[in-house]
């Protein structure tokens, strides 16, 4: 329940047509696409930057957590109020500012969604490089949030290197500029890049201008299947070697072909046990060649059975492996600690030795599969919530795998952030003087931690 | 004169002879590349990431100021002890600690030149984007303070573009841990990309992972004259809208044009007033119909005079013209206001009128030339350091051009960085809040103020 001094505030904010209080709104806003839940005490609607400002500005007064949410597609609960407080809803703030074709840039609120931009952009050829699967639905504010990526990240880069500036709130009420709406910018500290992938934790973004990149002609798909992963992890570093890189390459382990063995029909050579997808673009013309070119590369590097396929209905059925793998994964288990680590190139077939081993060890099954040209791999441990005793052991070698990914000098999240369930490896990944440094600037930013409390860190 | 302890502190920190507190020597290390000069209490060389922290430790203890230098090719005065207190030098601090081929890596220490660097990763054909022309003596460490760019950065990126993680030392002398090394990472706020472009303000960077990116076989250069500057602009956009855009576009406006011309015999047609260099690089089998397609794209857009060349002596030759213009500007004034404005593309032929404006009313001669691909112009406003009255009327007309250029939708700085003379503007390009938060950062990472102080801003 909110003290009526604090409606009263909100709705001068918003109006009383954009705050909600009764059960049925605030159920409706309690989750996202992941398993977390809780009944937030308001739900607000903000139209514009300024009611933003405004809401933010009441909040701080009166120390009322508040959790922005676009469309509420995270899998990781970054949208449930888990602290409680208030769910500001930026769904209402979807338009289009500025496309500026010559500047490439496109100026837009945050609770557009990913494909609204698509859409605009690819009338005049353009794109914005992240398109995350669940780009359909979820908004260019949550995008920046977790710093999105999506299957084309490899060759034209994440959030991060596709945003120019931003407007934004901070915790106490203020309005923060970042950036600038040019390709180049060298005044003050890089705070845009600080705002995307802070998890709401900073500031509540309102506008962005995003750089669009020109839209290749076309793209085509190749499947290369290897008897082991140490071949399969040569030809990705051979693949990434080329001055014109795949839009994307994705791996699935032998763990993960197996399961989809069991339960889908595979027109694979037996003798694979590591399978990768790669996507290329170009124009018409160097397609074919580019096909022939990646397809020489995967041969060299050992490829037992290739498969290409430039047209769209040629390509969607290529895919159906991948596709049937979360099924299968389904039948194996009803739970999964799905982990996005990351690893250097060279150490993918170290690390699928040592997720063997914790399978091994831990008496678990292990699917391994993901964006593997970044060394980006989604290790899904896979455990049965009845079974108590396998979920502990599913904990203990998530910690184990960890350690494991530092020692080889990788990164515990290459896409998810840390929410609530990475903070123990937070301080493992850098040193406790680093994540010190993070919790100031984080008080700093909103010194009366409203702004989506105890995600990345809890405050001291 | 530093206190006993004060030098005590910094000898066990280093040992006696990494300390030098000398004339000659304090002489030798008081000026970079800049007008700047201050001789400072003592100059400190260390040797490895401990004796850094160490020397740090002992000067937060003393409130000791330390400007950190590399080999003091700044021209901006950054590395020059304008606050007193001590010269930190980083040059013996110059080994390759770890070169990655096939996770296109490679792990520095901080001292090392960019050419080293370069060097080094050339013989396995890869290359590190941030090429500035200093780079045979600038160091990786100068690099990332000012996040430097250089003739690729148009299509590679700059520094932030191209650096995976960091370590450094803040103001207290503490180790911070910063990104990974891998090319995606999603773990708390991304510290890297805040410490590159902070100009030593925040903490010292001893080592950084670079992002090493396959180097193509070929380069070509093409020269193409316009009649007037909007053509050039739409020339620029157009070329900016293919899927493979040039390494390089640099402009030189009328003004340069006519200088080079009462200089140097310029073998260019006389209604040239606006002219482009475009750097394309391929294969060795593309490289000549990437020539054709530039051409042709040109000529489109109105090109009346196209050069071009593929062998490095006749490359060389056509960059004579551009060479011609340090010379040339000199013959005109001694001194200059040199900026580094970027504006959106499609602004450029604004811009260039208004600058036009500003030549006649405040009676300077303005020359403008530089990264047009990004919008990013040097335009320096020249005058003679004995007539005070054009010096007032330069700084005059300065802040004018920068009044334009945030009306423009652009950025005070593309590359040079806010250093001492740009501070006036930093609020106007964002807003106070927003300086006051790079403030409050500031004093997170460096609670005495010692690194680099009153760069960027002024402590409040």
């Amino acid at each position: 329940m909110l003290k009526a001094s604090c409606l009263n505030g909100l709705i001068t904010a918003v109006g009383a047509d954009a705050v909600f209080t009764d059960q049925a709104s605030c159920i409706a806003y309690s989750y996202d696409n992941s398993a977390c839940q809780q009944v937030p005490a308001a739900v607000v609607f903000a139209t514009s930057h300024a009611e933003v400002a405004a809401v933010v500005a009441c909040c701080y007064q009166h120390v009322l957590p508040i959790t922005v949410r676009g469309k509420g597609s995270s899998t990781t609960g970054a949208s449930v109020s888990v602290a409680g407080g208030i769910v500001l809803s930026l769904e209402r703030m979807n338009k289009i500012l500025a496309l500026n074709v010559a500047n490439r840039t496109i100026r837009v609120e945050a609770g557009i969604t990913n494909l609204q931009v698509q859409t605009r952009a690819a009338t005049q050829q353009l794109f914005w490089p992240p398109d995350p699967t669940s780009q359909a639905y979820s908004t260019v504010g949550g995008n920046l949030a977790c710093n999105a990526g999506g299957p084309h990240t490899l060759k034209y880069g994440s959030c991060r290197e596709n945003t120019y500036a931003l407007k934004a709130v901070s915790g106490d009420g203020s309005t923060l500029l970042t950036g600038a709406n040019t390709s180049k910018s060298a005044a003050g500290y890089d705070l845009t890049r600080l705002l995307i992938g802070s998890e709401g934790t900073l500031a509540v973004i309102t506008e962005a201008t995003l750089k669009l990149q020109p839209a290749a002609e076309t793209r085509a798909l190749l499947q290369a299947g290897f008897a082991d992963i140490t071949a399969a992890s040569h030809a990705i570093v051979a693949l990434m070697q080329n001055t014109d890189i795949p839009t994307s390459i994705e791996l699935l382990d032998a763990t993960s072909l197996t399961m989809i063995a069991n339960y889908a029909k595979l027109a694979l050579a037996p003798s694979v046990t590591a399978l990768l997808f790669i996507e290329v673009d170009g124009s018409n013309a160097t397609i074919a060649s580019k096909i022939d070119h990646t397809s020489a590369a995967l041969r060299r590097c050992g490829a037992i059975d290739i498969k290409s396929a430039d047209q769209p209905a040629d390509i969607a059925n290529l895919w159906q492996i991948r596709r049937a793998l979360s099924p299968a994964l389904r039948h194996v288990a009803d739970s999964k600690i799905n982990e996005d680590i990351v690893v250097p190139l060279d150490k993918i077939p170290i690390l699928m030795q040592h997720v063997e081993t914790l399978s091994a060890k831990w008496s678990l099954t292990i699917a391994s599969f993901g964006h593997a040209g970044n060394g980006n791999l989604h290790v899904n441990i896979l455990y049965n919530k009845v079974d108590t005793a396998q979920q502990q052991r599913a904990e203990s070698c998530l910690a184990e795998l960890m350690d494991i990914v530092i020692d080889l000098d990788g990164c515990i999240s290459g896409e998810h952030g840390i929410g609530l369930t990475k903070q123990p490896f937070l301080t493992k990944q850098y040193n406790q003087a680093t994540v010190n440094l993070m919790q100031k600037i984080k008080q700093q930013f909103d010194p009366a931690n409203i702004l989506n409390p105890n995600k990345v860190f809890k405050q001291p």
